[in-house]
Formats: C-alpha cells, sequence, structure tokens
C-alpha cells in the first residue's frame, strides 16, 4: 500500500504559521523607520552568500522565518520605507499582501475564460476601472502583464504585426520587411530599446531624438524625424510618447504627437507606467493631455496604487492586434467550441498567469476612490512642499519640474557626492539620473505610509549633508568659515 | 496643514482581515471536494459579468472576501482541487501562500543586486538547488521568470543573438541576416512558435518534425532537416526538444540529439517545464537523459514543487547570452562602479519584478527533500495504479506511456463524450489532446492533497460514464443489454 498521507501542513499549522508571518509583518512595516532605507552601495560584496544544500528534512517554520528576518531583511533596500524615494516609490500594503495569500491559496491559473471565467471577468473589471482612472476608452483590449517593460513589448510588436502583417509568420528574412523605425525621446525608458532588440527591429533602429529643454519629445522633431526616414525607404512604424519619464517626470505633449503619428500612419504607444496613475485627479487631469490618442498604453498599479508588485495593465484599443501577434491556440487548449469569454494566453507570452486582479479590486475597495485619491494629494502636496524648500536654499538647484510626486533637484557643487551621502546615512533613499545639466537628485514621493514627518527628515538630511559638502567645498577653495556660511543658511 | 493620516489599515485591523482571510482559505481547501472541479463548458456565458464602478468609500474587508467567496468560487475551475488533473496539474501549498504574504508585504524589487543582494543571493541559492534537482550545471546563469513561455522566448533570444549578433542592434533587415531555423516535434509546446513570431524569425520558420510513434523527436529526421535547410542556405538556429510533452509527457532522446546540434553547431533549448522537476527522484533520473546537454533550459517549480504561479526557472550554460540579449542600463539604474552579484533587470525584458524567491526556499525549507521525493512517488505511484485499472478494462486503451505521473488514454467509443461527460460529474477534471490515434484523455497527477481515494473516486467516475457510453453505444448497434455487457463488466 501507498503511505497516503499528504506533506501538506495541518490547517492548524497553517493557521498558526499564518499568525508568525502576520505579526512579523506587522514588526516590520511598524519598525521599518528604525531601519537603514538602503544598504550601503557596493553591498552586494559585504552580503554573505546564501549557500548550502536544501534541508533533506522538514524544518521548523518558525526558525525560517527567523532565518528570513535575520539574513534578508538586513541586507536589502527597503523598498516599502516610507523613505525610500528611489526610481519610482512603490508601495505594498496591507489588502494587496491579504490577496496575495489568497490568490496563491486558489492557485487558479487565469488563462483561458473557459476554464476560469469569474476570474477573468473580474480582469476585465478592474482594467475597465483603471481605464476610467486615467481616461481611456473602456472598450479596448486589456491584459495586465508583470510590468510596463513586458507591456510595451507586447504593444510593439502588436505595431510590428499589424504594419508588417507577413513578419508573424514568415519572419523579416522572408517576408522582405525593410528596415522599420520606432521613435522616442531621449529620455523615453530603456525598455524601448530591449522591446526593438527582441522583436528583430535592432536597438539601433530606435531613432532617439532629443529630448527640448523640458525633456519632452518635440513633435516638430519627430515630423522630420518620420520624413527623413520615408525618404529613405525606411518605415515608420511606432513612436513611444512617455507620460512621466523616469528622469524627470516628463509629459510628452501627445495631442501634438498623435497628429504627427495620424498623418503618418505610424502607431502611438504611451508609456505611461509612472504617470498615468495620478491622473484619478481631477487637477492632474487637467494638466496632462488625454491618453485616449494613443493606440497602446501602460499602466502601472504597481507604481503608485498600493499594489505589490507585479501589476500592470496594458491597453489596446486596435482590438484583436495583441491576438494577432499572440494567438497559438494548440488542440489541448481549444475548450469548447464556444468562444465567448477572452482568453488572456492569446494576448501575450504568457500562459500560465497567477490571478493578478484579486489584488486590484481588494486595494481599491478596501480604501475606496476617495481615500485613494486622498493619498495621492498628499504626495502631491509633500513634493511641491520639498520643491518650494529646495528653490529657497542657495546649495540647490531644480533643472526640471514635474507635475507628478517627483522632485529633481541638484546640489550645486557636488550632487554625486551628496547622493552618496544622504543614502549612507539610511535615513533616506534617493537615486540620480544624468540630465544635460548634470547629475541630479530624483526623490520619488508615494509611498502609502509617508507623512509630512518623514518628508521633514528627508529634507532635515539634504540639508546636513549640503552644509558638510558646502563647508568642505568652502574651505578647499580657502574661504574663511565666517564667510563660507551658505550651507548654515538655515 | 495637510491631513497628514495615511489611508493604511492599522496594525490591528491587518491582523484581523489576515486571520479572516487565512480561516476563509482552510475552510476552502478542507472543504474543497464538496465543489464540483471545473465549471460547465460553455460556463463564460453562464457567468454573471462582474460590473459596476469602483466605490468612493472604503467597504468592510469581510464584505470583499464575502464578494470573492460568493462571486467568484462558484464561478471557476478549481486548479488547487485534489481531483483537478487537466493541463499539468498545479499545486498550490500553505508555505508558498505563506511566502507570498510575506513578499508582497516587503515589496522588494529584485531587479537590482546593489539595491536588494540578499533577495538576489537567495535567488541564486534557490536556482542551484533546482539545478541539482534536475542535474543542470549549477554554474550556469539562472533567473526565475513567470513561467516557461517567457523562459523559451528569452533562451532563443539568446540562441538567436548568438548565431547572429548583428540582429540585435541592427535588427534583421539591416543585418542582412537571412532565413533563420528552429526545429522541435509535433509535440512540442506552442510557445516555440510563439516566441518565434516575436522574435522576428517567424512562425513558418519553426520546423515542426512529425514525432515518431512514441511521440518523440527523432534525431535521425532531425539531422535531415538541418542539412535540408543548410543546402537551401538557410540558419539552423536552435532545437527545442522536449522532456515532457503537454500531450503525453514524452521525453525526446536529448544525448542523440546534442549531438545532431552540437555537430550543426545549433543551439539546444531544453523545454522540461514539466518532466524537469521529477528527477529529484533518483528512479527518474535513471530512465531520463541527461538535461546538462542543453545550452539553455526551462524547468517550472509552479507545475510540481507546489509553489503557486508564477514560478518558472530559466537556466543557460553559455554565461552572459542572456545579457548580450537582455541588457540594457541607463543611467538611472547604474548604482555604482562595482560591478558584483548578478542583475535580473540584465537576463530578461523585465525590469521590476517580485522576490519569488522566498516562496521556493520556504517551500523546499518547510518540506524538505525526502518529503518532497516521497509525494512525487506518491503521484507516480497513483498514476501507475490508474494505468493499470485502465488496462484491465475493455473499454479503454492507452495509446502512450509517460514516466512522469501524466496518464493518457482514450475510450474506445466516443473519448471526446467521456471528456465532456466526466466534466460535467464535477467530480473530476480531466483535459484532452488529440494524438495521431484520435482523441484522448490526460489525467495528470501531481496536487499536494491527492490521494489514493482521489484517484479512486476518478477511476470510479470514469468507468461510470465509461458505462453508459458503452450501453449507449450497444443499444444503437442494435445489442440486446444481455450482451452488450462490456461496460458493466466492473
Amino acid at each position: 500500500m501507498i503511505d497516503d498521507r499528504s506533506i501538506e501542513w495541518p490547517a492548524e499549522e497553517f493557521l498558526r504559521n499564518n499568525e508568525l508571518v502576520a505579526q512579523e509583518l506587522v514588526r516590520y512595516l511598524e519598525t521599518i523607520r528604525d531601519r537603514p532605507v538602503a544598504v550601503g552601495a557596493a553591498s552586494s560584496e559585504l552580503v554573505q552568500p546564501l549557500n548550502g544544500d536544501p534541508p533533506q528534512d522538514p524544518e521548523p517554520f518558525d526558525a525560517i522565518l527567523r532565518d528570513t528576518v535575520a539574513q534578508i531583511l538586513p541586507n536589502v533596500a527597503h523598498w516599502n520605507h516610507p523613505r525610500f524615494h528611489g526610481f519610482f516609490s512603490i508601495s505594498g500594503s496591507y489588502p494587496s499582501a491579504l490577496a496575495e495569500l489568497f490568490a496563491a491559496g486558489l492557485n487558479l491559473n487565469a488563462m483561458l475564460a473557459s476554464s476560469t471565467p469569474a476570474a477573468l471577468s473580474l480582469e476585465a473589471l478592474v482594467l475597465r476601472w483603471i481605464a476610467d482612472f486615467v481616461g481611456y476608452p473602456r472598450e479596448a483590449d486589456g491584459i495586465l502583464v508583470p510590468g510596463a517593460s513586458l507591456g510595451t513589448f507586447y504593444a510593439l510588436a502588436a505595431a510590428r504585426d499589424a504594419a508588417l502583417p507577413r513578419v508573424r509568420d514568415k519572419g523579416w528574412a522572408t517576408a522582405g520587411a525593410g528596415q522599420a523605425r520606432i521613435y522616442a525621446s531621449s529620455e523615453a525608458h530603456s525598455s524601448v530599446d530591449k522591446a526593438a532588440a527582441a522583436l528583430g527591429l535592432g536597438r539601433d533602429n530606435v531613432v532617439r531624438l532629443k529630448a527640448d529643454e523640458s525633456y519632452q519629445l518635440s513633435p516638430d522633431a519627430l515630423r522630420e524625424a518620420i520624413e527623413d526616414d520615408v525618404r529613405n525607404s525606411r518605415l515608420p512604424l511606432a513612436v513611444v510618447a512617455t507620460v512621466g519619464t523616469t528622469a524627470t517626470g516628463a509629459v510628452d505633449p501627445l495631442e501634438e504627437i498623435a497628429e504627427v503619428c495620424s498623418a503618418a500612419g505610424v502607431w502611438l504607444h504611451v508609456d505611461a507606467a509612472y504617470g498615468g496613475l495620478w491622473r484619478l485627479l481631477p487637477e492632474v487631469r487637467a494638466i496632462t493631455p488625454s491618453l485616449a490618442v494613443a493606440d497602446s498604453l501602460v499602466v502601472n498599479p504597481h507604481k503608485g496604487l498600493f499594489v505589490s508588485l507585479e501589476s500592470s495593465c496594458l491597453y489596446c484599443r486596435n482590438r484583436g492586434a495583441l491576438e494577432t501577434s499572440f494567438r497559438a491556440v494548440p488542440d489541448y487548449l481549444s475548450m469548447s467550441d464556444d468562444d465567448s469569454g477572452w482568453d488572456p494566453m492569446n494576448r501575450s507570452l504568457q500562459l500560465g498567469r497567477t490571478f493578478g486582479a484579486l489584488k486590484l479590486w481588494w486595494v481599491i475597495r478596501s480604501y475606496g476612490l476617495q481615500r485613494i485619491a486622498g493619498q495621492f494629494r498628499h504626495a502631491l502636496r509633500t513634493a511641491r512642499w520639498l520643491e518650494r524648500e529646495l528653490d529657497a536654499h542657495p546649495s540647490f538647484r531644480r533643472p526640471a519640474a514635474s507635475v507628478f510626486p517627483l522632485v529633481t533637484f541638484q546640489h550645486v557643487r557636488d550632487n554625486r557626492e551628496l547622493v552618496r551621502r544622504v543614502n549612507a546615512t539610511g535615513k533616506a533613499f534617493v537615486s540620480h539620473a544624468t540630465l544635460p545639466d548634470g547629475h541630479v537628485t530624483r526623490v520619488s514621493i508615494g509611498n502609502i505610509r509617508t507623512t509630512c514627518g518623514d518628508a521633514e527628515e528627508l529634507w532635515s538630511v539634504l540639508r546636513a549633508v549640503a552644509a558638510a559638502l558646502d563647508a568642505t567645498a568652502d574651505a578647499h577653495e580657502g574661504l574663511s568659515p565666517s564667510v563660507g556660511d551658505r550651507g548654515n543658511r538655515r
């Protein structure tokens, strides 16, 4: 006879361990301000590599959890820290974490409408909600994807196959398709280059147009580049415009860009991974262009909407275009003659996929739109406050302004050293970018727990580091301390 | 002044809601056998579409959870049901679900070694563990990806860029690269076609070699196809061999295929998404070919290792090849001059990504290798038992055999109707495939909770449906009931 006992924990053991995990998570999040936000710069050298063989026998769960807390937590940047302002501040939340728990327990595979119709109906619902948030036609095709880099890749595949329908089946070589081009500003995301490489277009065929003084894509430069390519028998395939560029949060002038695209018959993909969701606020919507002109669009709930990684929405107005690129239904997945519903497996490269709609549903319903909007406003006001402080301080200048809660500035003497020293304090984490104006500091605000007090602490660290840098510089310049008072003004 | 209260739940509210979720999950899993395994075939029509606008105000969490249970659970196939035998039986587990909870609470972005060194050290560790399980060089480059379809796509991109190094930058058109070919058996997964389309090779350049009578790729047929392409000035790029095909669990003869590949200078990618992990058992390893001959390999923990979706391991022996295809580091992500550690963002299209190593670590440590192996053996023995029963029953035949716990068989009269009726009982869910021998039923065994009793119930349903089909057929054939006793034999 077969030993028929499952290795799964009994329910009581799960409930007990679940309580341990929940309590540990609460301890972590409630005391997160006591931790250095980020590990030191060359930290990967310092971390003891995790080693050893897998255990032959079960280990007690409390020991596993203890190891996780002891070995992992001290050696990572805390992306969920209220003073983590690097890259794009992301924010997990309690309802999102609970949805991950429940979804993992169900372990539904959300690939096929005939198998998990309610899960896909829910995915369609949250995709419509978010389309409404950002102002995109809710009739567009949509799908949740792991991130915007993959979303942009899928959108550009659809653009390629719409313009060059033979490539998908015949390949570039046999289809006789020529040199095709993608246009984006110098500030657009690196995922555009990665997508062009993967799709067989080639990175060199991403025409990187120098952004203007506001870090925006210039419609005139775009028109000229397209015309030049047409004259040289190259095929203008797609434009990638950005709403919220990575370096400065700039917003490309979509309306004018859409006119250029429309006149030239070029696909317009909009990367609103960061900027899109802030349009939930009418005051942001009033000063940002409509996204409805986009042929395809990516918006990342995991950047702003208090849902944990991974969660990105891909939309495509050209219905069926994603299916044209990604539909390849093998016999074993043709479940019935009835083709009602939508099958995510036909809209991207993924087949097996999680029930990713659940966390969006739980987060939006748990907080409600008004409170989410309130939290967004809090981030925006905090960013504008920090900007006023920076503007009033002689050691800083701001070469760029954003309508989003992304503050870009530089220390007038040594910004690189400012970033290094701020991060070394462990009290805040900021990242950097390099603009034509030089090295700049980026402060992204948007964590669900960030308070005014956190922003004040960041500002206090920035001032202290700036003061130290100014004092050193003044000393080097041979000025007497009494004259070199700039850093101590405040 | 800014209203400074975070919208986040207080800790006590999280702890309370966490308990609700955990209890609901236990209730679900403990009573899962009372539910119909799958919804009816055309169910997407029956499901009330989820509708309405997002709430303006917070909703009580217990109501949200109640809605989830009431609206979602009755209208999905229960992939985590012990009698869900469709596709490849997948299995979430308690430790995996807890790891998802904790990882979502931390919300680390595991993209960059300098930011989350310990998380990436842990990812490297579990990748080495799994490489050891399946017998692949642990020095190979590796990365966790959402699924094998994406993994195969990334591997084939690396193969393309190794053979045609100019395509990545110049594109097919300008690089002057000709027609490149990928070879796979007629039984290989549809993701190969999707990858070829996306990469610009074209689906028609996937040479689908008719599998032999054991549903395997024939090395001789492969050699001939490659030679034919070379004679016709086409470039043989890569072979995709399968360990555990989708329809029948067949294993391609890797050693002979590797010889052909090596002689022709062709990249060998092995799709061991399903079959790889069973090689943890010495008895399976003894009768399956070594995976070490693969230039690249995908293995899916989310198929066999009791971790929830999404979890797939991609390996590449050619170190640096994935980076050649996917490295595009923008300035803002160059965190230090020190390049120690590994950056997942350079090995795939994803930038932001979850801390996916945690659930593998927790699951393997919670159960230990011996118990995992025991559970694998249980699945294998159950499958072999079912096969013996089927072999002894005159209404069934088995046109294919697998070394894995995947049982392929057909009802001799009307297999299509058998599958439909079995699934309509709600007591078990099976899927189908179409072989040269016709329509077959597939029973994949591998859920962590599947017992001998579950297998007996499945067998009882299969017999009952077969008896009914046989009785109807006998009646139609005009035989008297006393003669048409085949269906009632057992």
